[in-house]
Parts: structure tokens; sequence; C-alpha cells
């Protein structure tokens, strides 16, 4: 016997089986030129749509994933079952009303979940990239998701929003694109990453690069470095995670309630990180850690670069920010609300109270549902009187 | 021409030229018995001394180190010339005045600067001890320095301080030998390793041993596993400094003034931790941080393992945090103070106020000084008051 509950997930607030679909252009002799001033081409994007294009064209949001994300977003995956990572927020009558909106989830070039990576065949080689693979931005995975956006004949996004590394992205459509985001939602990023940031960053990649089986890049025919990939992982959760939530969730509670009196993982916080490194390595190209990484890095949208100093925008921001994120702090996103005011754009910011870190973006869905679906319904009302594509709302004088 | 400011450093508030001396103990078949159950010896320690052991034997203080420290505390190395890891704190005027007390600072066993280890020669086989090395916890640490205290005829410690894992060891002294100690000034430490805390030693025990010149703990004919241990150390570096001093310390500069577009150190601080990285496993013997990292980690002295439920202690304590460190945060110094207030115990508590990080109570001299030399002259005036060696001040009712 079904219950209620269950009925009621799976017949009101789900979106049932998915798709990921796939976007290939830039076709030589027309590749895309990228930041770095190489080359690249084709590029497939992986993406998914959930909900369905208004007549108008006029309500489409893009989703942008973090580090490890993918485009599976919502609804259950028809090859695997799988829900998407952030099903909590996106479906029908949820915070992405998918009822009201349609709603684009895109991979990012660079990464290995079905568009255009390290890992995939150089057409000049025949061979996977590797390190042959181009060095890549923010903004050229924003170029790239403008070619697809392009392509689904939406001009103008009602709304682009991601967290941690998908809120960089949405930052860089807003300085990319800006006549093109109607509204934007970065949640727990930042302009640029501090040194602490680098840091972290810098020893995951040492961590990969240190592993014999990493073979310069070049290990395709071999299988991953899964142990310094297992490694850097680890740190990355608990980076993930805060103090707080790892007391919560694991105090000092031991595995096997005795001490080992030697180095196996005695406490459950040690078996849990184990666990998901090992578990990492299974689903993630190392070199696209290391692109990926490098990329997030780079990037620095402080100082003006957000938006230009000639220009004034008509995008309406939302910026949220957990209290308890140590890896994105909220200072950082108060940044973001400093360039953004100094700029006379529409912005309201939101620090939510919650232990769980920085995966409190994937966590804390109440709170920003409420906010979102606010932001949202007040967007989509003045989304007509919205100057047009192309057009900045003028120059400071 | 030697200038003014040099010579009052070298004739007035230097210690001048120190050795390390040795001591060894527990031959066999008289071997210290160890937490784990296990029998070790013979057993050395490396250890150091400043200053002069006054006839009463009552002005010995104990400095105790952090996790990668040694015995060179204070003073100019007579076979190196390398100034001690506390050379602000110890010495003629100093916090630790020299000219007033007997300051020793002892190794640790486990080590690898002198002392017995996993890198030492295991006499019943003639190899390194390796993974053969028994098991070792911050009270074994204790006992063998108990030991060194008993060898050089002091009975009652006027004080025992150290930061970090040498706080461990301060906190673990009054707990197992209260009635030889009279002042204990815990820095920057715990009573007790939070999840985060053993999570961060994990990522790092692992990293060492991910590397295949580990070899199962068993390298010692061919060299250390140079790049786990080195990306292990980078992920300390992490932990010592806060997010406010790497920007202070490094912003976003870059190396080269440009970026790379490749896996090069662009920014200075991915520079700085590569380099920490190299130069550690130059002189850190990669088994030693294992079995010290997991000897941290198994301490707790929460709940009533501080001071039994039956004792009144006459030991006084200062113990000090600081803002910025988020590795050791100030609620974990707390909640010694709380341990201590709850058993009736003389402390003083004080957060300084550094954006140093855990660093502080390395680099944050002055106010330490103030506080420290404060704290011993009083301590100092109550000593032959104190109720005499293997008295506690009675129980409760």
């Amino acid at each position: 016997m079904v219950s209620t509950a269950l009925k009621k997930n799976n017949f009101q607030n789900d979106i049932g089986t998915v798709e990921t679909k796939y976007y290939t252009f830039a076709h030589p002799p027309n590749e895309l030129v990228l930041e770095c001033g190489e080359r690249l081409g084709p590029i497939t994007l992986a993406y998914e749509t959930y909900g369905r294009l208004d007549a108008r064209r006029s309500n489409a949001i893009l989703i942008l994933h973090a580090l490890s994300g993918d485009a599976h977003a919502a609804g259950v995956h028809g090859e695997d079952g799988a829900t998407g990572w952030w099903e909590e927020m996106i479906g029908p009558g949820k915070g992405f009303d998918t009822n009201k909106y349609f709603v684009i989830c895109s991979n990012i070039i660079g990464g290995c979940k079905g568009s255009t990576g390290p890992a995939a065949i150089n057409p000049t080689t025949g061979r996977p990239y590797a390190l042959g693979f181009p060095f890549i931005t923010i903004a050229d995975m924003v170029n790239t998701q403008r070619r697809l956006i392009d392509h689904l004949g939406i001009d103008r996004l009602l709304c682009v929003a991601g967290g941690s590394m998908g809120g960089m992205q949405v930052l860089q459509w807003a300085a990319s694109y800006p006549e093109r985001v109607r509204a934007a939602i970065p949640i727990a990023t930042a302009l640029k990453h501090s040194p602490q940031q680098i840091a972290f960053n810098e020893v995951v990649r040492q961590s990969i690069m240190a592993d014999p089986a990493w073979r310069k890049g070049d290990y395709y025919d071999h299988g991953q470095p899964e142990k310094g990939l297992a490694v850097a992982r680890m740190i990355g959760h608990i980076t993930f995670m805060s103090d707080r939530s790892m007391e919560e969730k694991f105090s000092r509670r031991l595995k096997n309630g005795v001490f080992s009196f030697n180095f196996d993982a005695d406490f459950e916080v040690e078996g849990y990180l184990r666990y998901r490194g090992a578990n990492f390595v299974k689903r993630f190209d190392a070199n696209s850690y290391l692109y990926i990484t490098k990329a997030m890095d780079y990037l620095d949208l402080s100082a003006g670069r957000l938006i230009r100093q000639d220009k004034l925008i008509a995008t309406r921001f939302l910026v949220i920010s957990f209290s308890s994120d140590w890896l994105y702090p909220s200072y950082q996103s108060q940044e973001i609300v400093r360039e953004l005011k100094g700029r006379q754009v529409d912005v309201a910011y939101c620090e939510l109270k919650s232990t769980y870190g920085h995966d409190a973006f994937l966590v804390e869905t109440a709170e920003q549902t409420e906010l979102i679906r606010n932001f949202l319904r007040v967007t989509q009302q003045g989304y007509h009187s919205w100057p047009g594509r192309g057009t900045t709302v003028g120059g400071f004088a």
C-alpha cells in the first residue's frame, strides 16, 4: 500500500522522471575562443529542464551548480533513479516552482558530467584531452551557457541562481550579460576567493598531483589517482561542514566502541571522511577537479568588475549567506552587496541562521524557499516593464 | 662594529649558546608500561635547560612543545645556530625569566627530535621501529617527562606551560601529577579534540599513508614519503593561520604578476604552502606525525577526567586563548575553565585579541609575557606555603 505522504510526493510535489540533454556547438572551424586565448570545439554541454517555457519565453530560470555538481538538479533520473541535488528547491509548488517557471540546470565545461572537459576525447588526437585541455575560467563557463540559452530560444532569463561555485557563475552572468538577466540569486559565494580559499584549493590540487597514479594527468588508460583524489575530497568535506555540525553529527563517537591503538578509523568522523573520499573517486574525474578549482581561484569580480563603472544595470539581486559557513563566510556576501549598492543596483541580502556550514545552501531549503518564492514573484510582476535586451539603464553623468 | 641593539640582545636579553641533553631510562627489563599495555625501553628524552635551579629546587618550570616542536625552546643552538621556537618568551628578563627560574623544555616520545620514536632503532631487531613502535598517548608522554623531572632532582615544578599539544601535556600533567605541579599554563589548547580537529588530523594521516613511498611505515631505507608528508603539512599550515592573517600576509598577490594558466603556483599563498610543505619533509619524520596526531586525538580530559571527582588540587591555572584561533577556538579554553571552576580550582582565563590564528601562541609574545610574568611571581610567592608533594587539599565531603 502506498502511503498518502508518498503519494503526495510522487504525484503532487515532484517532477517525476527526467533525462539529461546535450547541446553541442562551436564545431571547428568555429571554436569558442577562451579567456586564456586558446580555442575549444566542439563543445558539448549537458543540461536538464523542468517545467514549460511560456509563450512569451519570459519564465526561464537558469540554475548553476557547485564544484562537484551536475545538470541533474531535480526529479528522478531515468537512467539511475537518482534524485537531483536541489530536489527540495525545484518542482511543482517549490521555491523554483515548475508550475510557473521553466527551470534549466546547466553543467559546466571542464567538468566530467557529460560536458566537454579534460576526460573528453580531443578530436585532433583521438585521445582524452588530459592536461591538453585548455585552461578555463568562470567566464568561459558562462559564455558556453549563454550559447545554450540562445539555443533554447531564450532572450532574457527571468533569473539565474546557484550556490558556491554556482553563485560565482551567477555573478559572472550578471557581469558578462546583465541585459539578459532580470534577476540573480548568488548564494553562499564570493566575488573572489580569499587566500584561505585558494589555500584549501591548492592543497586539494597538490594532493591529487602528489599521487604517482596521476601521471601528470595522463591516467585515463590506467584509472584514477584514487588515493590523492580521495584525500582531496576529504579536505573538501571538512570545509563544507561547520565545527558545530560535525559535533552534532559525530561528536567523539567511536566506530567500534573502543580505541584501536593503531591507525584504523577510530572515530565515526574518520570513517565518514574515508567513505566520502572513497566514493568520490568513483564519480568525479581528478583532472576536472584541478581545472575547476583553478577557475574558481582565478575569478575576481571585486573592484568594479562585477558591474562596469559606466553602466547602470536593471538586474535585481537576492544575496544569501549562512551564519556558520566559514568556507564562504557572510562577509564575502556582504562585499557583493556593497559592490552592488555602490552601483545603485536593487539588492536584498539575507544571512540565514544555520549550523550546517557551507552545506547549508543544499540543506536549509525551508527558509530559502520562502525568500526565493517571493523574490521570483515580484521579479516576474516587473518583467515586462524591464528595459529590453541590449539596453542598460543609462550611464553615470 | 656591533650595534647597541645587537649587544643588548646578545649580552642582556638572550640565553646565549645552548645544547640539547639526553636522558635515557627504562632499560630492559624495566621498560615503561604504556597506556596501550605494551612496554617500551630503553627510552631517551631530549631536553634543554636554561637558568639555574635554586638551592631549594623550587624554581623549576617545565615547557612543553607543540606537534612539530622540539626541546630547543630558547637560546642559540651550539650545533646549527638555530634560535629556539619560544625565544621571545624564555630568557633573562623575559616572561619565563631565566634570571629567576630554571626552565626545562622536554621533547616527547613518539617524536623525531632526539627522543625515542618510530624512527629510533628497535633494540630487539636492530632496525627502526617504524610501525612496530607502540601506540603512545599524551599520558605516556607525560609519564616519561615525570621520569626526567625525577632525574633532575625536582620534586615540585613551579609551573608547567605550553601551547597547542604542549597545552594538552600541561593539562595531562595536572591530571596525572597534580601534587607535583604548583601552577599550570595551558595555552591555545583543549581538553579533547573536537570532530573537526580529529578530521583535520585524519586527513593529514591519510595524506601520508596514501603516498606509496610510505610503504606501510617501512620507508627508512628509501627516504621519506615526501609528497604525502608535504601535503599533510600544507593542510596544517592553513589551520595554524586565520582567514584574516592570510589576507594580511598574502591577499591575492601573484607570485609572478600574471596568471600562469596552468597548475603552477600562481598566488603567493600557494608558493608559501608549497615551500613550507617541501621544507617540512627535511626535518620531520612521517611516522612521528602519524603517532603524535593520534595521541592528540585520543586525549579526553573532559567530564571529570582533568581532576578526579574525589580530589581538590592546589595547582593554580592560567588559561590563555586567542580570538582568531579557529583550530583551538576559545570555547575549548572556556571548557577547561568550567571544568576547573567546577572543582574549586584557582583559575584565571584570558582571551587575547589577535589576528594570527593558532600561530598566535608563538607570535603574540608581548601580552603573554605580561600575563605570565605576573602569574609566575604570585605563584612563587605562595610556593612554600603550598601543601607538600603527595598531598591534595582534601576530598569533597
